[in-house]
């Protein structure tokens, strides 16, 4: 089997971050590539009318303390930004522009979105933001500005964001292994498990 | 510290049942004693406007899967039952009942409701089967009958409920480690390593 790994999540989840910096790891042990899908649990939520964690009642509490924790137990760099969360449009249309020219760069941007939103507290919804991570990548700010902003990148991204709900990816991250769907961080060992024994 | 651990669970919970299956030898690991307190998920839902997870859109039929494919990856015997969820009102009685008279004996007719209904697909939520269930573990059914329908049971459970809930307890498993609350079946390993560094 040699499908890809679709990684769905969405730049301002704390669970998609964590898995977003072992996901790569995981896969290559077992000789598989991995196709990184920024999704918008915004778009979800309208859908489904669920809402984000911080504003369920009792379990928006536990989920702020369960994050910090878990990035502690599993060794992740974590600070918990504010504000919390924010939009991730932007975010997952640059990651879909680069996409087209250079998937390889692409992931590395999306690296360097979490990092930036959950180590360094920068507010990733915002265009400057996004602009200077992509100027830091190398690229050229003014090109990276208009592939963002283009009609094309627009409308890719909203296909993107329908088609993953279709799909009925409805949390981040949302893993899916050669049809088997996997929500959450902590589903990283079933799917390691899945991956080692084709399922079971 | 040897305050013993908090066990927060509803009988009609896979994931209760998956942490019930498990809780026990792992706080023996480290010398520690388990409070069980079963829970009322409905009364949760009542107070916070969450739902059960069966009719979250989405959610609700990934959650179906998970249960299946989560309790084979524990090993861990599971028959996913119908009618899903059912009351657990009459189980959480007798168990309180039985708490008060043999603490020890309440945890095995606990393990038996868990394992009547999410192995044998039996309905817990009646009456006539959980006697049937305290007669097999040797208990006169007549006075059991009594017991759980005794005003002093049914307000007993009420108040561990809404004790429970005070404390912010919105699922199940919740499970309290000196004062540190872990929700889910998936936080076994974070529990672990808590027992075993007493925090991080």
């Amino acid at each position: 089997m040699t499908a890809p790994i679709d990684f769905h999540f969405d730049f301002s989840s704390p669970y998609g971050y964590f898995a977003s910096e072992r996901i790569d790891a995981l896969a290559a042990r077992y000789a598989r590539q991995v196709r990184w899908r920024p999704h918008l649990l915004g778009v979800v939520f309208k859908a489904t009318g669920a809402a984000p964690l911080p504003s369920i009642p009792l379990k928006g509490a536990y989920a702020l303390r369960d994050m910090v924790r878990t990035a502690a137990f599993l060794g992740i760099p974590y600070r918990h930004p504010d504000p919390f969360p924010v939009s991730a449009v932007i975010p997952a249309r640059a990651f879909y522009w680069l996409e087209g020219r250079d998937a390889g760069r692409a992931k590395a941007l999306a690296h360097a979105l979490f990092r930036a939103y959950f180590v360094h507290g920068s507010d990733i919804s915002r265009l400057e933001t996004v602009l200077s991570l992509c100027t830091g990548l190398g690229m050229d700010p003014v090109e990276a500005r208009a592939g963002i902003e283009e009609r094309e990148t627009r409308e890719r991204t909203r296909r993107e964001v329908e088609q993953a709900l279709a799909k009925g990816v409805f949390g981040s991250p949302y893993i899916v292994v050669d049809g088997e769907p996997f929500w959450g961080s902590d589903r990283m060992d079933q799917i390691e498990r899945w991956l080692a024994t084709g399922g079971w």
